[in-house]
């Protein structure tokens, strides 16, 4: 595979006190890279979802409140953990679904919570090291996933996928994309249809780009061409990603996801959802327990991308129409009546 | 309700040699009238949408042939009837998809045939008669089909709504938005959803629009919400259009239009599709007859609209994530292996 790796989504800097992130709101046009350093431009970065994608808010997480910490002039334990604690909220407010975030910075608090008998400059000491494995927590299960998605997979196969829950939304391998890019690897030869995913386009901003980048066979569709792909034959499995996952097995994940499961059953496609075992809220009785954001209107109403929304050249299926088969229709009203199956509309 | 009838989507200029149509592709930011006189003209109008909806771009094919074979210069039957066809045939190509431009285009035809004993000019005035039967026909059906179509409905329901198939697609009722019309003047109080539609976003700019500014209750939502909306039972009827209708049943309409018809068969909510009688197209079989048209890349790639997509102050519905119950998962890939039905993901 080409290049991917070269795109890095979050990282430390070398003095690590700053955090860089792709500003994932600029692709595919630009590779802009932000340097963080407060909070307020960490949490403004997550809330406009400069960084995006459940694993990469959690690692954000991590190494934002670390270096938040950092800074912290006190050298009491009670003082530090005020402090601390305030930051943590800060950045636990900013996305409410997703699981990584909560769950990431919880982590964090408890190695400070363990340790409060170490010195405050130790403790710091300690918040790196965890922020470090959180990350290579992730990288490491992704791969993982991969390996195990892989083997619900054959050479040649058509997949469906939406948002984005690859490289960009979290590390070498992303989440849903991890047996795409393994199999690739691997020559599969897969053919990838990337739901564009209104309303911030992350399908064709985000997982176009990547995958046409790493040299995967990839084409762009609409939201409701999916339903078109998957009647034509040309789809053999739905990956997704997933925000939350409740104990009985519900999913929260990017609106238009459970659209994709209904349709995969309809038309006896294996609907696969792909996340690390991080994402499983064993709290979580099932879906209806798990808050979803609602986000602003001008995301649907206003022309927030000022840019081409999808890398050159990229494959694009783009029908008009698309045939809605009888048996599912409970009639059709003309001026003549109303009818109801089955249908027969004969010449005159 | 207010001003609806006000827009006038397709007529003639007061001296019968010009189309004039709303400009489509401006809205909803701008209402612009255009004045057509060639079939270059006209063709280009329909090819790039700013006149759309099956039944507007029958009759949009028939004033324009009716107001091209005005201005041919031959007095002899054969000679008129040459120019005539090229024109018929020019105009009949620019989409392909819809029925309701090529029975237009026939039903001209046929005038034209069935007279050749006539004088030319005598001729020239039929077509105007007959292009004028089928706009008023037109209207007509629509009113049926309200009236057929509101038996269906009952008041305070929700209904969802793909595309745009109401005032701006025909006449003052529209074909799919005609029970919700007639309803609201009986004051049914309609809680619509329409989809915004991708690529074109006719449901954001011209549905949305035509309702809003009619006084009934709009909310917009991205194409991918429709199952959000339905499995929280915001919906109790889906009413959606149709641009050919195959002697069995199915149906062309849209792309989106068979995503619906799935989700509404899974919750349970009635499907209905509307449409004048001459859509049906009782030549052809089954849908895997009807030509789909497939559409420029750049539709779905690239900022072809340069303005706010959607009314002023329209209600929006914007959910970030959506819950996919856990019936409808194949098995849930993680880092720990490959988990299958039933889902119990428990507190270590």
């Amino acid at each position: 595979m080409k290049e991917l790796t070269s795109i890095k989504t979050v990282r430390l800097n070398t003095e690590k006190d700053a955090l860089i992130i792709l500003d994932q709101t600029r692709l595919p046009g630009n590779e802009v890279y932000l340097t963080l350093h407060t909070k307020e431009e960490i949490g403004e970065a997550i809330i406009h979802l400069k960084v995006r994608g459940a694993p990469a808010i959690g690692i954000t997480g991590a190494y934002g409140l670390y270096i938040c910490a950092r800074r912290i002039q006190a050298t009491g334990f009670d003082a530090f953990y005020e402090e601390f604690t305030e930051i943590k909220n800060y950045l636990l407010h900013t996305r409410p679904t997703a699981v990584n975030l909560g769950s990431a910075l919880r982590k964090m608090d408890h190695v400070v919570l363990s340790n409060r008998e170490e010195p405050v400059e130790e403790i710091k000491g300690l918040l790196y090291e965890e922020a470090e494995a959180i990350h290579a927590e992730d990288v490491l299960a992704c791969h993982k996933i991969g390996e195990y998605g892989l083997t619900l997979l054959t050479p040649g196969m058509g997949i469906l996928t939406h948002c984005n829950a690859g490289h960009l939304a979290v590390s070498e391998y992303g989440t849903a994309l991890a047996p795409v890019y393994l199999g690739t690897e691997k020559g599969y030869n897969f053919h990838v249809f990337a739901d564009e995913t209104r309303p911030l386009l992350q399908g064709a901003r985000l997982t176009a780009y990547e995958l046409q980048r790493a040299g995967v066979d990839v084409t762009l569709i609409c939201d409701s061409v999916a339903a078109t792909v998957m009647q034509k034959g040309l789809v053999q499995a739905v990956l997704v990603g997933c925000d939350r996952v409740a104990s009985n097995g519900d999913v929260a994940n990017k609106v238009g996801t459970s659209a994709l499961a209904v349709l995969a059953n309809y038309y006896n496609i294996p609907f696969y959802v792909l996340g690390p075992s991080s994402t499983m809220d064993r709290q979580c009785p099932d879906g209806s327990a798990i808050i979803i954001e609602e986000r602003k209107p001008e995301e649907v109403t206003e022309l927030w991308y000022k840019e081409r929304m999808a890398p050159k050249e990229v494959k694009v299926f783009n029908p008009a129409f698309d045939i809605t088969p009888h048996s599912l229709i409970t009639a059709i009203i003309t001026n003549q009546g109303i009818h109801y199956p089955p249908y027969q509309f004969v010449a005159d």
